[in-house]
Order: C-alpha cells, then sequence, then structure tokens
C-alpha cells in the first residue's frame, strides 16, 4: 500500500506541480483553481488534496523549488571556480545568471509576480531564500571592494541593481533573434564589469 | 441628457479605470470580473458597459494611459533640458525613469505583467509605445557613442539593460528606509554613468 501509494506520488506529484506551474505563469495564481489544475493533471478535483494541501501550498512548493535550485546550482558553480579571482567570479555570476533563468521563464515569473499572493509566513522565507543567493553577488562585490578591484558605492544596492539587470534579459531575449544568448551574456557582461568600477 | 451623461462620465470613467487599475494589480486580471469592478465602483454591472465596452479595454486603457503618461512626462523633460550635453541628458532620464515610475506601482506592475493578457493587436500598439519610450533612451546612447562620450557596444542591447537596472528599484525600494529616493537615484547614476563607459 504504501509502495502503492509512493509509485502514484513520483508520477502525480510532478505532474501537479508542472501544470500549476504552467497555469499560474499563464492565467495568474489567482485566476487559477484547484478543480482546473486536476483537470488538467487528469484526476479527480478531490485526489488533488492527496498530492498537496491547498493551492497556496502549490505555490510557495513551486516558489521555494525554484528558489533551492538556484541556490544548489550557483553553488555547484561556485565551487568550479575556487581559485578563480574576484573578476572572474563575477563573470561567472553574470553568465549563469542569465543562462539559468532563462531555461525556466515560467518558474521566475511566478517567483517575482506572486508575492503579492503568499502569506506572510510564507514570504518571508521565499524573501530568505532570495536574500541567501543574493549574497551570493553580493559577497563577491564586498571581495572585490575590499581588494580594491572594484569601485562601488553601495554593495547592497549595487546587488540589487545587477541583478534587477540580469532579469530584464528575460523580459525582451528570444531565441531566434539577431544575438545567440552567449553573445547577450558578453554584452550584460561588458555592462557589469564597468559598472562595478572594474 | 447630453451634458449630464458627460458629467457622469467624467466622475465614472475614472473612478472605474482606477478600480479595476488597483484590483488588477492586487489580484491580476484573469481574476478580477467586471462584477467585482462595478461592486467596488458602487454602480450596478450592467452600467459599466456604458463607460467601457469589455474588461479587455479596459486593460489595454490603462496600459496606453501609462505609456503616454510616460512619454509625455519624458518629452517634457527633455524639453527644459535642450542644450544639456549627451550625459547630463543620461542622467536626467535615469532619475526620471525611476521617480515616474516610482509614483506608479500599480501601473507599472500591471505594465509589464499583464502584457501576456492582451490580444495581438492590442500587445502591437502597447509594445510599440513603449519602443518610442525606449528608443529616448537609445537615442541619447547612440548621440553619446557618436560623440564618443560613450563606450557601447550594442546601443540597443545597453538601453534594455539600462531600463531593466532602473526598473529592479521598484521590486525593492520602500521609503523611510536606509536611503532616500534622491540617494538611490544618485547610486544607480552612478551606475549607469560607468556603465556606458562614461
Amino acid at each position: 500500500m504504501a509502495r502503492t501509494q509512493g509509485s502514484h506520488s513520483d508520477i502525480t506529484g510532478p505532474k501537479i506541480r508542472a501544470v500549476a506551474l504552467r497555469l499560474f505563469a499563464q492565467h495568474g495564481y489567482a485566476a487559477v483553481s484547484m478543480r482546473q489544475i486536476a483537470k488538467e493533471v487528469g484526476v479527480q478535483a478531490g485526489a488533488l488534496y492527496n498530492y498537496i494541501p491547498d493551492k497556496q501550498s502549490l505555490l510557495v512548493t513551486l516558489m521555494e523549488t525554484h528558489m533551492t535550485d538556484v541556490l544548489a546550482a550557483w553553488t555547484a558553480r561556485l565551487e568550479t571556480l575556487d581559485d578563480a579571482d574576484v573578476l572572474h567570479r563575477l563573470e561567472a555570476f553574470t553568465r549563469f545568471h542569465i543562462r539559468f533563468h532563462m531555461e525556466r521563464p515560467d518558474a521566475v515569473f511566478i517567483a517575482y509576480m506572486e508575492l503579492r499572493n503568499l502569506t506572510p509566513a510564507h514570504f518571508t522565507h521565499i524573501e530568505a531564500l532570495r536574500s541567501r543567493y543574493e549574497n551570493g553577488l553580493r559577497d563577491i562585490l564586498e571581495e572585490g571592494v575590499s581588494a580594491k578591484a572594484f569601485q562601488i558605492t553601495d554593495p547592497k544596492i549595487t546587488t540589487l541593481a545587477v541583478i534587477g539587470m540580469l532579469n530584464g534579459v528575460m523580459t525582451w531575449y528570444r531565441s531566434g533573434g539577431r544575438l545567440s544568448l552567449e553573445e547577450v551574456e558578453t554584452i550584460y557582461w561588458d555592462m557589469v564589469r564597468k559598472a562595478v568600477g572594474a
């Protein structure tokens, strides 16, 4: 019995999250019902509650997964760079952030746009995860300032400004346009490097 | 009769738009019904249709108003700067963009986030207005490149990157924090100036 439930969960759980991600990104969290999610998954509305207690849990799970994924991926990338100087690490962050987020437009859209629909406790939780990720960039900037490699007035604001700039790529970049993503990364890296006074 | 209707429109029309703006920003366009808008305005649902043909028209009107407002405000600002050099105009744009958008968080949120809910014709219309505004910045950047005042690889991409960076302020700035908006503008201007190689 436990094994059977486990097997169902293994397939149905991820399917529910994938469907919810797509529907929330397309229509907005508030416009999507649990019934609609169940229909697209191909289960009865009541059966959904075997996997997830409510729509809010689904939302926070999607955001949490996105934030822990990006944190884990950046940590792994950073480990491959341990001998790299601070400029090289800033370049790695720039390229990593653009590439990682471009591959997950729905998750990124939800992670920013549905914050308004989180309960206060969930909001605090997600914002703490986001801060941890942003601190990865801030650490690089502060190290660059200490090493006199960067000229930055305010590392905290510069962190937010750089992330804002990089996030902008997602609003306009379409593959098949005049520039490859690699070329776009290189142009953004040139601007980030200059913006931090390196 | 015409005069009476006119008087009602003068009050009710703007009220409908203000309520729709707030509700769309709060819950998302797809989650808000015309009935809900009517209720908050204090009119019968049927009466709403005397002012606006449908919810889609309301959305495109809100976005169009936002884009024409920002275009008009920037044009007016630019006219006060006709003798200014290109660096001064870039600083003016940076400060203008942050200030104007910070004063209209709901309109900005909708202008970016509800593009997905526009009909294709409306999307084309709004994107054309946005391009006209972005071209105001692009003109400054291209002039700076011609004058050898800026070092920019790709003025089109730099335009989008600068606007992305500046838009980021809206996602994190709260008045009453450790920095005034003027101080934030100054930090961002320092980064923009460096990013364009000025």
